[in-house]
């Protein structure tokens, strides 16, 4: 099952049931292209896990970490599905990460990996937007990882049993396939990242769990078009622009 | 002038205006014993500013940052003025850091250093509680300084004319001072930070920013009673305990 959040004709904020290309509330079936679709979660907080794909170690030059390297988006981060992303000012490199998000169902603290999925109420797709000018300068990844519009999510939350564990998980820069792994390829597993996070701190309904990125990350320049495709969840489409 | 958010008798929360152990709100007076003081204000998200004392970059090992090293708290950080915060288990040093925090009153972007007071509605007292065991080991300071409870604040967010840019900022440890240092000894001044982190991201209404914190830094203990006094601020307190 899917879930869109979604303004209705009237400008109301509701939450429905996605069934390919349109959705339902209270009876009602709207055709989405006629609703805006929003980002289908408010996240509190976006906690993100670096490095959790061996290749993609490799290539960031970075050594496989013994445990998830986490960093943190704020909520003004998240982008709506169908929107246009604008890259922060002035900068060579900004890059494109295809990830797969979790979206957290319960508040929760201590979670044991054995019952992590009880917490999780669905997935979604996520651009993890990089600017490598700063991230590679800084400390925390704030300017290179946390500004405005670095988490274009959705375009619905897909329940887990619609996502199989060896899920595929690419990304298209204008119709050209960049990134194409699987979730089985990852190092540390989705109920050992919520084991881990929750050991430090709760976890709120709709929070979101980036859960890194694959191998073939690479530059986005004004006009892109980008496109994830995570098997079991509907695409993820959005623009990419610049600003002087 | 100083506001206090609060849970009056019946249980409802109310923002009113803080005199000396008394919050007003509605015409009615109530002693500040008689209700539940909350954090001033509900941030989406706490932007924290690292090594903004020379003098403490240099007990820290540390260069002095030629712009403002910045890193990240989420809500769930966020502690209660009187609670007891719970330092994360089974950490060999967790320590006190006394900040300045300027909290935000306008959703803003892209702010220049020259309007940037116009977005502060006041500023609040903080203890940035760091824990070091992880913080010295991980690329992103998460289970480091983004714990549960580990923003203290409060008690009243106090106008800005309240609080003079050579405002004393110190902290107490069962009633020894440990840090003592000037609001005139910043690197980066508000303005300044402001201007910094707007380039990147909106900050809004509610959001914190933590403007780092002088030398004297030290660990705490199960049990301890921490004290920051920033001047034209009335002192946030709280306790301290550990869990196995």
């Amino acid at each position: 099952m899917h879930h869109a959040r979604f303004r209705d004709p009237a400008g109301s904020v509701r939450t429905g049931q996605w069934n390919d290309g349109s959705v339902e509330f209270g009876g009602e079936t709207f055709d989405a292209d006629a609703v805006d679709l929003l980002a289908p979660c408010e996240p509190s907080k976006i906690v993100c896990v670096g490095l959790n794909y061996e290749k993609h170690a490799e290539e960031s030059g970075m050594e496989i970490p013994d445990r998830p390297l986490l960093f943190l988006k704020g909520p003004n981060a998240v982008a709506a599905p169908g929107s246009t992303v604008t890259l922060p000012a002035g900068k060579e490199r900004v890059d494109y990460e295809a990830e797969l998000g979790v979206v957290v169902g319960d508040q929760c603290r201590n979670v044991s990996r054995d019952h992590a999925m009880d917490v999780v109420s669905g997935f979604t797709c996520v651009n993890d937007v990089s600017n490598r000018d700063d991230q590679e300068v800084e400390q925390n990844w704030i300017r290179g990882k946390a500004f405005d519009n670095s988490a274009p999510l959705g375009p619905v939350v897909s329940t887990p049993d619609e996502v199989p564990d060896d899920a595929r998980i690419s990304l298209r820069v204008n119709g050209e396939v960049k990134q194409d792994s699987s979730r089985a390829d990852f190092i540390f597993s989705v109920p050992e990242l919520i084991e881990e996070i929750t050991t430090y701190m709760t976890l709120e309904p709709g929070d979101v769990i980036l859960t890194g990125t694959p191998e073939g990350v690479g530059p986005l320049s004004d006009g892109d078009h980008v496109a994830v495709d995570i098997e079991g969840i509907p695409t993820l489409e959005h623009g990419v622009r610049t600003v002087d």
